[in-house]
This record gives C-alpha cells, sequence and structure tokens, in this order.
C-alpha cells in the first residue's frame, strides 16, 4: 500500500489542507516497492544479493586504493559508508544528529513549548530540499508568494520547474521590513485557494532578519490568513546562525508556525553549507511539521523518497560522512563561533561604510541588514542596476550583483574587511560616473 | 540573450528536431543572467563581492578545522576547491579528464571515425543525468520507450516527474536479446512524431550487452526509424567497462548513433558510480553530440544549467576532486582491472551454476548475461516472483530482488564468488516450496 493512490487517500484523511495543497506531481509521487525497498527488507540476510554495489559479499564495497587513500582520515566503518550508497533518506546518525542540531530549546520559543518535528530528509544541497517542496507543493495553477527583493533561484526552482506563478511581494517600502505585506499579498487569491510562501531568513539579498516585534506581527498575519485557505510556509533557512545584532532573534520561524493549525503548514529548510562553512559537500535537510511517526509524515516522505530517488538517485554519501565528523565534535560551535565573529566584523564595517557614503554622497540607499551575508543597496532612479555593475567590472576592478533594476547586492562573506572601504569608495564613484549626476566625490 | 525564447530559437534555427522534441518544461528552461553567470563576469577582479562563499576575501574558504583535518590528503589548492561551490556545470579540469576517460579510439568503431561530443556536464549521480535528460525532453503527451525488463526507477525518472508514457519494450522474447524489438515498437506511433528511448548497456537487471551483429541491427534499425521522426536515444551506461566476454563490444552505442541523422539525438550518460566503484560521491555525467562549441550544445546547456541550479543548486565539489584524484592517476584502470577480474569470476560461476540448475532441476530459465552487475532468472508460470522473493528472505535467509511478476534478480556484485553455489541451491529449493511442483531436488 505505497502507492500514489494510497498515500493521496492518507494524506486526505489525516491531514485534508495537504492533500489540497499537492501539486499534480505531488499526488502521482509514491515511493515504489521495488530495489530499495526490497533490499531494505534483505538487510542482514547471509545471501544478500539485493542491491547494485560493488562489495566483498560481507557488505564492504571493493574500492580502488587511490580513493581510498584520499579518505585515510576517516576510520574503516565510515570510509566504507562514505563510499557506499546513502540510504535515499540520507545516512540515519547524521539525521538524528542534525535534528538535535537544529532544534531550538523550548524556552527561547515566545509558546515555551516545543511543536512536534520529523527527522530531517538528506537533501542534495539545500536548494534541493526547496526543489523538493516544489515539486510536492508548487504546479501549475499554484501561486508562490516571496518576499522581494529575493534569490533570482527561487523563480527558477518555483516558477520554472514546476509552472506555479512566482509572485514578488515587495517587503521593503519606504527601505523598512513590512512584516504584513505578505499575508495581504496571499489575502488576495479567493478564499479557500491554496497558496505557497516563501520565507527567507536571514535573507538573501538583503541580509535582514526581522525583529522579535516583526516577527511577532508575521506569524499572527500568516495564521488569520491561514483561517482562509491552506498555505504551505517554506521556511528557507540557509543563513541560521548568521545574525549578528544583539536581541535579533535567531531561532527559526518554523518552531512557532509548526503545529498550530492545519491549515498552516511550515516546511522546514537548512543545510550544512553555510551554517557549517561547506559550500562543496551539498548537504541539505528538509523538516516536516509532523512527528517521524506520524501518517502524514509517512506519506509525505514516501512521495518525497521517490522523488528523490528519481532526481538524483540519493544524497551523496561521502559528504554526510565529512559533516558527520563535524556535528560529532563536541566543540565545534566553537568552530562555527570563530567564522561568525570574522563575519560580524565585516558586517560592521560595511555597515558603517555604507550609511557613511549614503549620509555624505546620497548615492544610493542601503537597505537594512543584521545578519546573512549580505547587504543591499538602491540605487537612484536612472540608473540601472545592470548598467552599474558592467561599469563597475570594466572600470572599478569591482565585482558586484545586481537584482533587478534597482538593487546592487554586496556580499561581504567574500571581502576582507579590511578591502570594504576600498569598495564602498569605488562604488560611490561608479554611481556619480554612472548617473552622471553630481555625486559629490 | 540567454532567455529561454532565445535558447528556443537557437535550436529551431540550428537543430529542428532538437526543438521539436523538447518538453514542455525543456522550452521554458534557461539559464538566467543572475547570480552565477555575474559572478562568472566577475572572476580575477580585485573586489570580488559576488558569491554568497565565506572565504578570505582572496578566494580561501573559512573552513571549520575539524572539516578539513578530515581532508587533509588533498593539497591546499584541491582542498579548497572541494569545499567551495563546484561551477555549476563542474569542475573544469574534471570535465576535461572524464572526457578523456570515456572516449574510445577511433579505431574500435565499425566507422574508424570518432563523431563529435560536447565536454561532459557533471551531474549529482548517473540518476541526476537521467532526470535531466527527462526535464529536457520528456512530458506530457510523450511516449519513452525503455527495453524490459527495466530498471524500475525509469518509471519514476520518466513517468512520474514529467508525466511521459513509460511503454515497457519486451526486449528477451524466448530468452533471447531482439534488437529490433525496439525501433518496432516506436513505429507505432504516427509519423512525425518525436520519441524518446533508452538504452542501458550493460543492462539492468538483465547483466547483458548485445554481440556486433545484434548491435549493428539495433543501430540500423534506429536509424531507419529516425527517417520518420525525431528520436531521442538516452545511452545510459552506467555499467561501462563491466563486460566480461570476450569478443562483446565494450564501447558506448553513443559513438555510433553520435553526428550521422539529424533526427537521431543520442545523449551520453555515464557515472563514477559503478565504473569507478565510487557509489557515495554521486558523479555522473551527461554528454551532448555536437561539439561544445556548437550552438545547439551551447543551447542545450544553457537550458540544462539552468534546471541543474534549479534542482541542486550545483554538483558536490568534494566529490569531483576525490574523483578527480583518481583520474590523474596513470595507473588507474590497472586498480580498475582488478575489480573487474573479481567481477568476472562471480559472473562466470554464477552463471555455471544457475544454468546448471536450470538443467538438471528445471527450476527456472536463465536470461543470457555477460556483463554488469546483476543476473535474472525468468521463474516458471504459476509462480509469483514477490511471492517467491518473500519466502526466500522468511525461509532461505536470501535476499533477491523481484522484478515484474515473473523475474528475480541476482546482485553477483555483493556476492563472493563462494556462496554462489549455496545460493543458487537454496533459490532451487524455494522455487520447489512456492511452486509446490516436484523440482528436482
Amino acid at each position: 500500500m505505497s502507492t500514489a493512490e494510497a498515500l493521496n487517500a492518507q494524506l486526505e484523511r489525516e491531514a485534508p489542507a495537504v492533500a489540497a495543497a499537492l501539486s499534480p506531481l505531488g499526488r502521482r509521487a509514491f515511493y515504489p516497492p521495488d530495489i530499495p525497498f526490497q533490499a531494505a527488507q534483505a538487510r542482514g540476510k547471509t545471501y544478500n544479493a539485493t542491491i547494485g554495489q560493488i562489495t566483498d559479499g560481507n557488505g564492504r564495497i571493493l574500492a580502488l586504493p587511490t580513493i581510498t587513500a584520499v579518505l585515510d582520515r576517516l576510520n574503516d566503518a565510515d570510509r566504507n559508508r562514505a563510499l557506499l550508497y546513502s540510504p535515499i533518506e540520507g545516512l540515519a546518525e547524521l539525521r538524528e544528529r542534525w535534528q538535535r542540531w537544529q532544534t531550538p530549546a523550548a524556552e527561547s520559543l515566545p509558546s515555551g513549548a516545543l511543536p512536534a518535528a520529523s527527522v530531517p530528509i538528506v537533501t542534495c544541497g539545500l536548494a534541493h530540499a526547496l526543489a523538493l517542496t516544489a515539486d510536492v507543493f508548487a504546479g501549475p495553477g499554484r501561486k508562490v508568494f516571496i518576499p522581494a527583493p529575493f534569490w533570482g533561484n527561487y523563480r527558477q526552482i518555483y516558477g520554472i520547474r514546476t509552472g506555479a506563478e512566482v509572485v514578488a511581494v515587495p517587503c521593503f517600502p519606504e527601505r523598512r521590513f513590512d512584516p504584513l505585506a505578505l499575508a495581504r499579498a496571499i489575502a488576495s487569491l479567493p478564499s479557500g485557494t491554496p497558496a505557497m510562501a516563501l520565507l527567507n531568513i536571514p535573507a538573501n539579498p538583503t541580509g535582514y532578519s526581522p525583529t522579535t516585534a516583526e516577527r511577532g506581527a508575521l506569524v499572527a498575519s500568516l495564521f488569520e490568513e491561514a483561517e482562509r485557505r491552506p498555505i504551505v510556509v517554506v521556511c528557507d533557512d540557509a543563513y541560521a546562525g548568521l545574525v549578528y545584532e544583539d536581541g535579533i532573534p535567531t531561532t527559526s520561524l518554523f518552531w512557532e508556525l509548526a503545529g498550530r493549525s492545519g491549515n498552516l503548514i511550515p516546511l522546514l529548510v537548512t543545510g550544512s553549507t553555510k551554517e557549517l562553512v561547506f559550500f562543496g559537500g551539498r548537504v541539505g535537510f528538509l523538516t516536516l511539521p509532523w512527528a517521524s511517526d506520524s501518517p502524514v509524515t509517512s506519506a509525505l516522505e514516501g512521495k518525497i523518497k521517490g522523488l528523490i530517488r528519481a532526481g538524483i538517485g540519493s544524497p551523496p554519501a561521502l559528504s554526510q560522512m565529512v559533516l558527520l565528523q563535524a556535528l560529532r565534535k563536541d566543540d565545534i560551535r566553537e568552530e562555527i563561533a570563530v567564522v561568525v565573529a570574522v563575519m560580524k566584523e565585516r558586517c560592521r564595517v560595511l555597515r558603517a561604510e555604507l550609511e557613511r557614503a549614503e549620509r555624505e554622497h546620497g548615492a544610493f540607499r542601503v537597505l537594512p541588514f543584521n545578519s546573512g551575508v549580505f547587504a543591499l543597496v538602491e540605487l537612484p532612479e536612472g540608473i540601472d542596476a545592470d548598467t552599474l555593475r558592467r561599469h563597475l567590472l570594466e572600470h572599478e576592478d569591482v565585482g558586484l550583483v545586481s537584482i533587478g533594476e534597482r538593487y546592487l547586492r554586496v556580499a561581504f562573506c567574500s571581502l576582507e574587511a579590511e578591502a570594504v572601504p576600498e569598495l564602498v569608495k569605488r562604488l560611490v564613484r561608479g554611481v556619480g560616473v554612472v548617473g552622471g549626476v553630481g555625486v559629490a566625490q
């Protein structure tokens, strides 16, 4: 009973809002009872000839000596697991350790109580976890509301891939975060129509994390709107932990959204890419707002595992095993703190320099930033962002990213603090030249 | 000019059959001129603040010491590249080395001439390369013809994910490979209707590679059928190099299909998973049948890179870097030869034992196998494959995989040669018990 029909029936029974929010692909998807399923049943048998992995007959891979030698810092058992297929849902130890890693203390939540959540499923990087939420819940006819300015790849992940309509919701009118803009935009849909929304905190490209008051308003507005329809809220916590201002909450909004309304379905997307500075590993995680033994989780996990297998086979075991070495270390948070301190200093210097340039030259306006790895400047009208970007490349030896027609993004994660003043100076000069107006030098 | 419309126009001009064969998603897909595109333009700038990677400001990752320590067998430059993002299309050195790795000598081809092919794009394992071919060319209304019996995941990759119709083409009538069955099945489509087909040689689950004569007939029949329509042929060469019988060709059919007809579009899918016994790494490759500087390749690569970014962000750099260590070694083919010799001996013993059991007990019929990592037995009528599989699990301590209602698959890649006689004995006994008929013990 693991066909798509059975899973859909299970969801309709146990979580009607989830069933209503499924995309056409989400409805079709299931985890077929074929090879990985049969292999799981055969685990531990003396004569196990189920899986196409080249081993010695006792579960030890016949690896090439050259590859083994590269990984000799792993012990034998770990190296073997690193070289064999990962389970489709990820290595069990990694899933459990990441669950502990990402779950906040109940006391840190406004409610003081921790909602249920599944053991995270491992994905091939954070983008893959997002793509899976798109597969299951986005699709033709679905609107996906995203606070703007946003990461351009969201348009590809949710719009191009699935055929859903991405709705950009301007959330920084007058350069201040408007926590009610998202729910207001969703409210334009007819009552009863399911919606999807993205929350990326800390945000790319703005580098902004809302204050406690803003979070409260945002959460309340979403619950209010969820009285009228199912809303799937993807919490993209790619930059979790990278918050540099005292008093700004650092726990994921997922924990404030989960378990409180059948109609509000938060999905938590996290990863080691930024949190553990492991960009090349591609280890992401997808967490559902029900316990792992709940029938809703089991039905959705069946669909997600089917989609993982059909999309990438299984996530990389090698990266998972390297990440495990870090998560097993008691003092790994201290290693991370060293990196966060560097980022915090860069953020401080960049903010000071940008705000000074804005004050003294009026060359641009700085959007508020207090976290993440980026800052965003809004250009004066009449200056096209991409024109300025190309000017900076050609004449100022400076590489920035243009976002839409009005914004330039500065990635302070790849910039020394010492280089910031000169970069800002060149940016100001570029604005003056391209704008052709009297920007004070 | 990298919008989907521009890419589609380019394909319509340069390769009308390719344009006609695109899926709806294939038509929508493109590589947007946003962050990775802008970051590529900013490479080498003194003040490069384009990409969200946490570095020291000079391109060196601020990695956690624990993760660095695990990878200390890599030199500094390699380790840095292993921990940073891979380019979306994969590391340049790996792409070039894999191109040399997989390209046969012209003399080994029937034509004696090597057709053009692109530098391979790196994917997250071989299944991801297949999924990309599905994204670009499969979709609602498209039929995908696959020689049966076949790997069950094809149904998920091509059917469930995209909405295409998977057509199973029985290719072993009377337990002999019929090289004309595939083209015959495609011919049932109206003239002019694009088709998609899969060739998995050596095959999962049959372990079969066609003879020279069979290949000749297969290739000729596909070209004949391609006179009536565009045909996209995915060559899934997952088990390349694992051929154990003298006289059986080992070069990919891709090289015999490429460059000879505008209507026949072969796509080559390869990977290090089996070829370099690197299951946990997830490094696959997708190769197109035009040179890298051709406008067709550039348009299709744009679409494929957009889909990779939207699906997984980028492929794992760590796995690519470990694989590179192997490809850089002059004698790596000798390390592989050791594994192939082990597999060849297992194949020989298993074939002898299964054929003897068939002869002496008539318990089942063995499909021909000479390659890959699997063998397939066809059960007598009246015995359901999955019932027998479960009986073997419960009563014989034996794990096999059931394929459809009539086949059991034996993975000799995960079975010692010494264990084969006992496994076959238990299989024969199981058939006798489940069949309830007089199978001679």
